[in-house]
């Protein structure tokens, strides 16, 4: 199972598609596209597992500088996971877990909201939940993952 | 059909567990209650209907400090959207959009992220989707509302 790092370009975007969390953003990419305001190799936020030339499983990992650190004290470096899914008939065959290991190798720590039913998966992980701030929060689900072998003085504000 | 503002009390945390959207905001509603920091009638960011005592769909919003708004230009106070839900059973009855238009009744915009298949629900209602920003929405598919009595040079940023 390899996971890669996705080229912005017309066929990726096809194969977006296929995925439920799709909207603003992929059409964004699509106008930045006919603009010509991006090449058509561009990387993206975006990783993602191929089978049999499809993409059957994709994740965004955005890098959030220190400056805008709201979950770790001190503030530092960080990524934020989103948009994490594995397609229908592809589930339970360790797709979605491969694409956060495959984060969690990059060594920054990783900050993500879980959803429902999703909680298992990532505590198996290594992820935690934060203490909840409902200014900060505001109806999110906040689990953050640092890499173990990290001094012990970067533990996340909790 | 009567849109009302929650309590946070036990009996409102026992229904909202029938909701799927139910994570860390709830867990730490609960410590908050056992530990009397809040008040058992203190009110809430939720709002909700109820049919025949049972509640049956709800919504939170945060109001956002013009301070902290990242969504209009001048920058200015407004609510964010989170957490709308109706229960299996009670949906196509016309609840969602009962609190949306509630929320749209206190004078101020509404920035909320529309989830996938609910674009229709929230353009019919007035929404807008805003001109994507990779780095201020990370995967998220914001749409903003402005009551639409108000001086057009308060647009949203797109």
């Amino acid at each position: 199972m390899k996971v890669e790092r996705l080229k912005i370009n017309y066929r990726t975007l096809e194969e977006f598609k296929k995925f439920h969390e799709h909207g603003l953003e992929e059409l964004s990419m699509y106008e930045d596209l006919r603009a010509n305001l991006v090449e058509d190799s561009s990387s993206s936020p975006f990783y993602g597992v191929y089978e049999d030339g499809k993409l059957v499983a994709r994740m965004s990992l955005y890098p959030i500088d220190a400056r805008f650190d709201r979950y770790f004290s001190p503030p530092r470096d960080h990524f934020e996971l989103w948009k994490l899914e594995v397609l229908p008939g592809y589930k339970g065959r360790g797709f979605g877990r491969a694409l956060v290991q495959y984060g969690q190798s990059l060594g920054e720590p990783i900050k993500t909201n879980v959803r429902y039913g999703a909680q298992d998966f990532f505590t198996k992980l290594g992820f935690e939940p934060v203490k909840y701030d409902p200014n900060r929060d505001r109806g999110e689900n906040p689990y953050v993952w640092i890499p173990a072998t990290e001094d012990q003085s970067y533990e996340p504000t909790r």
